[in-house]
């Protein structure tokens, strides 16, 4: 029994790379998780759920007993792990980790209406929720993994360049609608609705549904769009440059020393000699 | 009493990172910012500040206070500070510098109604001025102060590349007033009006209120477009090279070599046993 | 004849570039190449393609008797390469490479139309297929090859890049199609119609034909246009390094250090004397 | 006679940086250009050219009169130079130098229509012509040769991405004038209008004057705007780092060879010593 439990936590966890059983799980958890998104995204458009509401539905139950089987064998076999001993003290400290709270979210919107009487809105919210299940993806995508590092790494520059972004945001939105209000009382009724308007010009979208008409109005969004180019453009060139580091980090690009010629990314060798 | 004052000046500029009181001060003064910029905004929606007049007026005041007192404190305790030193030469030669005269502009929209009889448009102007309270952040934001190094630093290319935007605007706007005028009199009826379509399309924000109509108008419009997106990314991609020196030299992230743990930024040592 | 096929082949493949005859090939070729686009294009506009319907006619079949006599004489010379030896098995395995492919498929939609009885609609859609004719310039384009190295260098940072894209436009769409779902029915009738939007506003296109109205929607919607920023602009940053990098191989701006002539780029050599 | 001219060549090509006369001069043309641009750009308000008709005339004449006479000075000092030794020849020489030529087109504008008949359409098109004036900038302004040093050193690299854009603009127009043209058989009736579409959606300026209404074209529509992106931030990319290499070799930020540890910008020393 033990034998066929380490087995399981091995093929769910896939720790090596010649595990045949572990990829082709990994491929089949990871093809479902694409295909209920898929399903969920179909399924608002009213002429296909009504059409093919049963194929929905059995997709559905399909996929949650999948993922249901999935974290109950989890459960179970998480003890295998050295950082979940204890049959029930580990399983709480396993049930608790990220990884298996998303696991958990992707199956209880299914069970929440069976055992609570519910509105219809808000089974529909929770059909919705149904999408959190791309969040499984985090466990298996490597490439979700070097995002969440880059993002990690970063996070002092981003938040530098979303607070400008901000003030800059309040200053704009404050003036444009000090300037605008009378020319336009309903288009800039309040700073919260200028707002709008200045986010739409400092990621440079532009829907076109609300923008200065005074000449005041315009030369101040002038400066505004001018200027919101190059806030918003920071946060973008600061993921650049993490992403750029973690994939030479990953793909082993090298990077030389000048003090001593050796490769800044392979582990240095004992360098007890040197002394 | 002059203990009692340099307690107060240490307070009011956090020397040190241990000292709990001057943390405690700081964090205070930022939360009351953040909640003046907040009450400004959300004052200019009309269902709020109706229904919350006596809040929103009870708040200001309280702001105004606790600034104000923050203002005197300062004045009073800043002969403590070498720069300042002089009873009312020092305190005068405070009271100018940048940082005063922001705490100042910071509370004097409140007093100046007070002793001015005003018409109610200028006092509404003044309320808006409250804003600026944002920017005592600059006394205590770490990180504007990085954006405030950065934008330094750069100066000179930015400079280069507004001054090349303006130009390419300026041309842009006159040739496509010279093309689309005919065609659309009031949408472009000057320089002026077209430099808005100019500016909408150099930064790539696009409203849609004016846009060129005729077969030559587009292919102009196309081709300041495309110069359009080269030309203003030049100013994002300037910050965004001075932000990460500007970080790397602040955390210190100082790239060591794992080899042989130098810092990959400065210049290897004379290698004198080469020659 | 073995000389001549020889010599026809030098030409059509280049070898040399002080080859004056096959200079001339290639400029005819591409200039030949850049006149049926134009043409495709031209074609369209109503009132150019009645007045002079005889002349793109005749044009297009000039353009495929030359295509015609280039692919032929292609493959009867192809023999002389040697991947291409054997007079039927080589000839076979020249005519399924991608060139080749590319090359017939530009003069393909040609005859069709007269061995097989065609709808007119589907005759349209093969007339759009001459603009396939633009693939053949990557023979003959050494910029598109360039283009082509840098995209095959930097996939993984791409593919990973529009991976979390396409993640954001999926969650963000599913969110904006709930909370607006109710106020504006018809423009976000389903997630499919709300993904739209979502690319509209992470590609910072912003058309304007659909955008939330509701204050919630609003506050997704500027939350979506900040981010959307940071994560389509990465992929321009990963092409942009990449293409940096591509040039400098090519054109060997080689780094050389004036004082002591070496290449920066190269690691330094082994400073054995340190030790 | 000769030592007047001499100092006037100094003075109008301001060879060192301490001669106060030619500072004064420089400052003196470039405020007069500038003000040339705005009267320019004024003179279209059809409010402002009314009322001040006299003014902007009176401005135009003094300004024509400053830069003709400075031209004819620099025609006649211009001897002094090496380069265009000789009373007649020397001068032809420097006539049709382009700086000299730029001088030349800023004034001519002016004389043309007093010695030919011209319709008034045509010299509404010259009074724009003064806007050229603007290009008298290139020879005072530091910057804006940076610019062009810029431009010029990443030509190669400019014309590649420019490249790539126009093709995928030409298959990104084709592809969607044959998916909407049914649909909105006006606003995509021919490639070249739907080449207007194409420009909107790859610089992300998004007009939103013309879009994709069917199922196909939006999805269609969608990859052009996520490829647009990516392809029109190249130049942008390019653009920033020829900047920052030109800034640093101008500004002197030190570049350390990791071979022998000199700075890069220096030039090197006479290494005779090195044998």
């Amino acid at each position: 029994m033990q034998k066929v439990k380490t087995r399981i936590h091995e093929i769910l966890n896939g720790v090596s790379t010649e595990d045949a059983h572990a990829g082709i799980f990994h491929v089949f958890i990871i093809t479902l998780i694409f295909l209920n998104v898929f399903a969920v995204i179909l399924e608002t458009v009213e002429s296909l759920s009504s059409r093919y509401a049963i194929l929905f539905k059995a997709f559905d139950t399909f996929s949650v007993f999948v993922f249901t089987v999935e974290y109950l064998l989890r459960l179970w076999t998480c003890t295998t792990d050295k950082r979940f001993r204890g049959t029930i003290k580990g399983r709480l400290r396993f049930a608790v980790n990220p990884f298996a709270l998303v696991d958990l979210m992707a199956i209880l919107p299914f069970y929440v209406p069976m055992f609570l009487p519910l509105d219809l809105r808000f089974i529909r919210a929770l059909r919705l929720f149904r999408l959190l299940r791309i969040l499984k993806m985090g466990r298996y995508s490597d490439s979700l993994r070097t995002l969440g590092n880059v993002l990690n790494e970063k996070k002092e520059e981003l938040l530098i360049a979303i607070f400008a972004v901000l003030i800059l945001l309040v200053v704009a939105s404050s003036f444009i609608y000090f300037v605008e209000n009378a020319a336009q009382p309903e288009a800039f009724s309040s700073i919260p609705e200028a707002m709008w308007w200045g986010v739409a010009t400092l990621t440079t979208v532009g829907y076109g549904d609300i923008y200065p008409i005074t000449s005041l109005g315009r030369f101040l969004g002038a400066i505004v769009a001018i200027l919101g180019v190059g806030t918003i453009a920071i946060p973008a060139g600061i993921l650049t440059s993490g992403f750029a580091r973690e994939i030479q980090r990953k793909y082993g690009k090298r990077d030389i020393c000048p003090h001593c010629g050796k490769d800044m990314n392979e582990p240095p060798e004992n360098s007890s000699n040197n002394g």
